[in-house]
């Protein structure tokens, strides 16, 4: 499963030390940089050759119809996909008359680094023009963390060994062609060419160009300045279209000299701002970007990923595939949720247009949960966004006939856009993990002013949802029937035990909510009468459990269903690919992790020996036919004493993209999987948990780590816990002396621990209940290991 | 419910006094003619105003694709939609130089007869144009039962009042304008003139159109010949174009005297042959017409039509509303499959495209146990094309994962073409319904040489089917899980308590034709350990059961779900147009008849008195949104002793087309529901059951009802089975005087009634266990009344 390693293993940089055609979608999406606002996949300057051409702006998206055959009421008529806005990246070079292009001449030497403290996309090219023309590319490109609206490229080329005529030409192109990803006619109608020209102005060394969507009708703005450094004389001219605007650059180069273009990129983008304002929004940015120029955008950028570091990094010592893919994957978390400021954070981040751009249960469920510690404010912001939608979400629930708000399995501006409801609508769960979110967004940081701004109003009408939803039977029972799971492969099931568990938990931190926030809860038309229900259905939710087995039920009936028949080898793709719905919704096969979801997100609701036995059960049955599910068997291996298995879980989630495990990396980074890493290692191999909004830490390393520092905030103050396979040190490195302290739990033991005071204990060991438990016939996880090939071509 | 009467109750025919414009969609429907082969619906000779133009070949179709916002492995990619072929119905008339239409001038009459004893549908017209010329139009359509190519239309129309000049355009008119019934233009596109004209010929009177379908590649003949009657000179020529043909006959007619016309319509349809043959075959069919002429037509669709109410007729005395709708309805499903001969026998027989002209259940389920008794042959021959369709079945198999042959939900050609699977491929029960109609052809008829010819090998295959998807539990139950039973609101559920009993039968069913038949089962491959798996699954199959509430269950813990929130008011519309399948799931909301239909169907699983509560229970939360209810919830409700319940859904069940109770007649008519109003009354107020082979009668009459006399065969007998209140006669008509004697069993009497003597017996009155039950509110039915008033326009 562990495909060839691309890149070398590096502590602090992702490298492709030649350029891989065959694997360009991947590293188009791996060296992707975004700041949460803009988002570029890495396309060669020059354009060309490319598989997926991507530049994004968070929830800049375009309406299709959602065709289908046999209808029902309910069904979403209009989906919603990212749409690849007016690329700003191009910078086409002309040797003599010669287009440079990697796959014509001799392309001697290409390599791409990304730092990761730096936040820049170098690329080093050596290359002879079939007319013999030799030229050095040096080009480095950037998002800014620090000013949103902005992207640059530093471009330079040397001419060696004799003097040529270079011309640059540095463009802006809107309605690129992209590859079809659907079938059907209306929807490749609707996602062809999805830009209307509004109009378009040149600037000073630039241009911008404003477009807007055909049928959302939202307008965005992108425009270019340019900055030229050349050792001559030198021509510069800007033409401009409706779909594209160039900035030609023309000079001779004698042999060593170089020329050197700057490139600013603005973007802007609005559903109600007129034209002109977007313009000069666009031109703004600019202005900022060349007032700050490409070393300033650079020594910010670094500035900013210091501070990142300095709170998130995390240390695997023993195993630098792990370290380089953590740090990878904390890179590319922070790029898709950093400044995303009330908008979505995609499944795919902005790194390609894979499941439409559009955002799931992952980013509660997968992504908050690391942000939350890492990066607060862009938790917050994320929460914000939900709540901007509760709208959208209170009139799906009407639809439904169902009360509260049933919040969208997945979308990009709030509609639902889920077209098969088993494995959307009926995904319940989505509104008790955003729930979760929002509850633990207060208890990680302290920070109860969002529940006031509108996270108390997420518990309610969520709250509101699932009493409206659930049934209580004859005898009180709490039900939630015909829900699907986070696994896929058992949908319109009853009572799945992760739905309940964490429903359960809604409508208790509803009502704590409440109870702290009354005069919210009246703000908000919250009865009495509402809080009881709640907390009666909370209490008497049921708890599937099969006796005979000794384990739990992944849902009512679930332990008695047929096995899945394995053939005995992993058949390379997702069961679904290979078999029905119809077989696989009431087999015992799991796609995905859910009960021990369940074990690792609602740990007080199962004593250490049922996790073990259910552990132990399910494991034999889960193929990760999901990104979403390594992660989770990591903690939850970890949990139980198979430290092995969770090493190499760990590894399997944090090199999903790295060494695209699932085959899909080039339609867009899976950020769930990649913060999954974070928690894999750190929840896993850490035993972080939050009990009570006090941090509990169970540290256990596996054989092949000898040792773990990760970096966190809690309750504002930064946290390093550095974790042997002897001792576990605790640090609190904020207010020295202040006197803060911070209460912990460190295995049994209950802390708290002063600024400045280290606490140190020794490791508390744990003996697995059972032996490590095997997969389905050829499932098994395997041990990433440091692959000494070079990358192949 | 029961809505407007279109139609005066009358014995022998269904008369429409005047032209109903905004009920013209139903009555295209209602008088529709067909033979099984061809079929045509009621439009006016003229052919405008027309909701529907149609007119369809048993099993001519186009194929379309199926578009899916979000596909899944094993959906089918390809449709079959019913096509309209060439219209050949067409007489338009011009009195002098104005083209008569029912809504231009003034039309002084207009009335229309389906006569249902001679099987001709007339029209008269008293018509004034608007420059005040006067005629009358006698118009008789026939589709002929005895020449199964063959149509035929004898036109008059008379001059009142004055002399005019008429002129008569006869035509045949391809690729028609439909109304579009999809919003995707794809599926538009492929139906949107879908027939390309191949050749055209004229003949002596007529003319011969030949065109083949786009994609399906069907190559298809319309001809048209004529024979003119004038009383004094008369011009007559034809033209011919690709996509057209007409002849006109133009005369002068003094005040009345009349033109006659009389229009002989052939057709013929092959996949395999040449254009050359198939014209000659439509050249044939003409020919056999004209030489019969109108009069032999017509007197041999009377002899055809005597000898079938000979053997078919039922007579429901005290309930003329009853009387007419069950003779109507017996008329529609002998026209639906007397002539179908190795082809399907689609929902909508061919009265419209309502259902794309697919086949479902309910051929098996409901059509082929009327057929069974009244025309043997037809049914046979049904089944014969079921096991044609036995190569797509495997397939369907293999693709499901799953062994032996997996019957399609819905099709025309044999490939699977439902586009949701939950309410299609989830349907299993589907092959266990087959495999009863096989068995209970072989039962009913005393014919055991379909088994040999292909009975056998479905029951085999479909025995196959049920194995490889149920399982055995760790305990030896088998279950089959994830199935969607008849109840359509409750899919996807385990161990459908119908579907389990089905499959158990149809195992059951394989197993003992292997032993009947040890040479063909050989010759088909059965091992012995086979039929023993499916002898110990039969007897293993769960029957889930509510211990507490003392009924079965319809699927494992149905009886726990929530209820279903009903208002009050009946909403006028099925729930699914108003509510989601994820809501409708998982709620005791029952759209159509399934635990029902499992008593009905293996009564012998029941107690009395486990039916008497199960019907208690059941009848409570059943709604009928499906036309497929009623008419098993009328044979239940009068087993049970709910008899004027049953009489009430026994009007229901026959009233679906006449009444147009669903609101979408005028798509076609509900055969499955027509043929259950004779089940309701028959296997309801008759008590017709198969035990073994042998023929059970528990005749009880609800009190509206005075006497009922029915016909059917058994074992190749004819048998009149005469109700009162009193006492039941059953005379077995054939054999008088050769020692033939029908096996019987009368109340719990065993009897061997001889022929041409009678056996009279008290009827043995039933007091029911329980009172009778309540519908959900809003939802009890209406007994249907004569309506004194005149129909509507």
């Amino acid at each position: 499963m562990v495909a060839d390693a691309l890149f070398p293993v590096e502590p602090w940089q992702v490298r492709e030390p030649s350029l891989s055609i065959g694997r360009l979608a991947q590293s188009e999406s791996v060296f992707a940089l975004a700041n949460g606002h803009i988002g570029l996949r890495a396309n060669l300057d020059e354009g060309e050759p490319h598989v997926i051409a991507g530049t994004y702006l968070n929830s800049f998206y375009e309406q299709r119809p959602l065709p289908y055959p046999e209808g029902g009421y309910g069904y979403p008529e209009q989906g919603q996909t990212v749409v690849n806005v007016t690329d700003g990246k191009l910078i086409r070079l002309l040797v003599d008359d010669e287009p440079f292009h990697v796959a014509h001449g001799r392309l001697i030497a290409h390599e791409r680094t990304l730092d990761l403290r730096d936040g820049v996309l170098r690329r080093s090219v050596d290359w002879e023009s079939p007319a013999g023309r030799r030229v050095r590319i040096r080009s480095s490109r950037l998002v800014s963390f620090t000013q949103r609206a902005v992207a640059a490229v530093a471009y330079e080329v040397e001419a060696v060994g004799q003097p040529m005529r270079i011309t640059v030409q540095s463009g802006l192109v809107a309605n690129e062609e992209q590859p079809h990803e659907s079938s059907d006619p209306r929807v490749a109608a609707a996602l062809d060419r999805p830009l209307e020209a509004v109009g378009q102005d040149t600037e000073q060394h630039g241009a911008v160009l404003l477009h807007r969507t055909r049928v959302s009708r939202l307008l965005m703005g992108a425009g270019m300045d340019h900055v030229v450094e050349a050792p001559g004389d030198y021509d510069e001219e800007t033409d401009v279209r409706a779909d594209w605007a160039r900035t030609t650059v023309v000079t001779v180069l004698q042999p060593g000299e170089s020329l050197r273009i700057t490139k600013f990129l603005g973007y802007a983008w609005s559903s109600s701002r007129s034209p002109e304002a977007v313009r000069d929004q666009v031109a703004g940015a600019l202005t900022g970007a060349r007032y700050a120029g490409w070393d300033g955008l650079a020594s910010e950028q670094r500035a900013y990923l210091d501070d990142f570091w300095d709170t998130a990094d995390v240390e695997v010592d023993g195993d630098p595939v792990l370290q380089q893919a953590v740090r990878f994957s904390l890179f590319h978390v922070l790029q898709a949720g950093a400044r995303a400021e009330r908008r979505a954070i995609g499944a795919k981040g902005l790194t390609g247009p894979g499941y439409d751009g559009h955002a799931f249960w992952d980013t509660e469920g997968f992504v908050l949960p690391l942000l939350t510690y890492i990066a607060p404010h862009a938790a917050a912001d994320t929460l914000r966004w939900r709540h901007s939608i509760l709208g959208q979400a209170r009139h799906r629930a009407r639809t439904l006939g169902l009360a509260g708000a049933a919040f969208p399995w997945r979308t990009i501006h709030g509609e639902e856009c889920s077209a098969y409801w088993p494995a959307g609508t009926a995904a319940l769960h989505l509104n008790a993990v955003i729930a979760r979110a929002v509850d633990r967004y207060r208890q990680v940081t302290g920070d109860d002013s969002l529940d006031e701004e509108c996270g108390l109003e997420i518990l309610i009408e969520t709250a509101r949802l699932w009493v409206s939803y659930g049934h209580h039977d004859d005898a009180g029972v709490w039900h939630v029937d015909g829900v699907t799971g986070p696994d896929e492969y058992s949908a319109v099931a009853d009572d799945n035990l992760f739905t309940n568990l964490m429903a359960a938990r809604n409508l208790r931190a509803a009502v704590a909510g409440c109870a702290r926030r009354p005069e919210v809860a009246a703000r908000l038309g919250v009865r009495p009468d509402e809080t009881k229900a709640w907390q009666v259905a909370a209490d008497a939710a049921h708890v599937p459990y099969d006796e005979r087995l000794g384990v739990h039920q992944q849902s009512t009936g679930f332990t008695r269903y047929a096995p899945w028949p394995f053939t005995g080898e992993h058949p390379g793709e997702p069961l679904m690919l290979h078999a029905p719905y119809f077989q696989l919704y009431r087999r015992q096969v799991i796609k995905q992790a859910d009960l021990a979801l369940a074990m690792h997100w609602c740990p007080e609701e199962f004593t250490a020996e049922q996790k073990a036995r259910n552990v132990d059960y399910y494991e034999r049955i889960t193929v990760r036919d999901s990104s979403l599910s390594a992660c989770t068997q990591a903690v939850l291996c970890a949990e139980v004493g198979h430290l092995e298995l969770a090493h190499d879980y760990a590894s399997e989630a944090a090199l999903v993209d790295l060494r695209d495990l699932h085959g899909n990396t080039g339609h867009g980074l899976h950020l769930a999987s990649l913060a999954g890493a974070w928690s894999a290692i750190v929840e896993g191999f850490g035993g972080l948990r939050e009990r009570d909004g006090v941090l509990a830490l169970d540290p256990r390393l596996p054989e092949g780590v000898t040792g773990l520092r990760f970096r966190l905030r809690h309750h504002g103050l930064r946290l390093l816990v550095e974790a042997g396979h002897r001792t576990v040190r605790v640090t609190v490195r904020d207010g020295d002396g202040d006197g803060a302290r911070l209460p912990l739990r460190l295995y049994d033991e209950s802390l708290s621990v002063a600024a400045g005071q280290p606490v140190e204990r020794d490791v508390v060991p744990l003996k697995p209940l059972l032996p490590a438990p095997q997969q389905p016939p050829g499932y098994a996880p395997e041990r990433a290991v440091p692959d000494p090939r070079p990358a192949t071509r």
